[in-house]
């Protein structure tokens, strides 16, 4: 692992806990911040460390397993696996995913962030994926 | 209401139901397609369409209500409330955008989308705040 996990939960938050757990952690596998090999934090470690219930953790790292990036054996520490290049989305997956971003920018917007500010972030984001 | 509205429930997505409505609803709201003086779908006529419980829907209207969005009074549909600019997002909420947003972008990646076509996405998206 090469920098200490960040993982942000607010409790306040409509999606629930264990799936922002699972959205930190892919984002930092997707970004290779977690590379195969490399051992997750024990769930009760993490749990306490972020003051939740270890069953979310837990929950959080099957979510994980089952899209394939950890290994769970038992006992053992959650392992970052090889995970091949995913199956090109199909149209609708595409779809689906167009719309939260759609749903997402209207967000920002409603939250006070302007125009300008949130197409800044978007070129940013364009920006780092094209390099 | 210029067109018809289009929500779009997933039952099996881990975003709850009356959240995903909140989401579609806000977008057209931000985007217009809902504009001040607007009556929303009657409470019952909604949830029949979307094949959920009224009750989620009523909670989805509450939510834009107390967001500013909506005006519920009591044995009336839902009307558009004309909203001023909302306050300019703190740096926090700011992050907490920039945050959310690059860990949609990693789903799009894990799920088999091409950094190409999510950086086309993401391009037209920031075009269309920019015009």
């Amino acid at each position: 692992m090469k920098r200490p996990l960040t993982i942000r939960i607010d409790l306040k938050s409509p999606v629930p806990t264990y799936r922002q757990i699972v959205d930190a952690l892919r984002a930092h596998l997707v970004e290779g911040l977690l590379a195969p090999g490399d051992a997750l934090p024990a769930v009760r470690r993490l749990a306490l460390e972020l003051g939740i219930h270890f069953n979310t953790v837990a929950q959080a790292y099957r979510e994980l397993a089952e899209e394939g990036w950890l290994d769970l054996k038992h006992g053992r520490r959650a392992m970052v696996l090889a995970r091949g290049a995913p199956a090109a989305a199909s149209r609708g997956t595409q779809r689906h995913f167009e719309r939260r971003l759609r749903e997402m920018v209207a967000e920002m917007r409603a939250g006070g962030l302007s125009s300008a500010a949130i197409a800044t972030e978007l070129l940013s984001l364009a920006e780092r994926l094209k390099s």
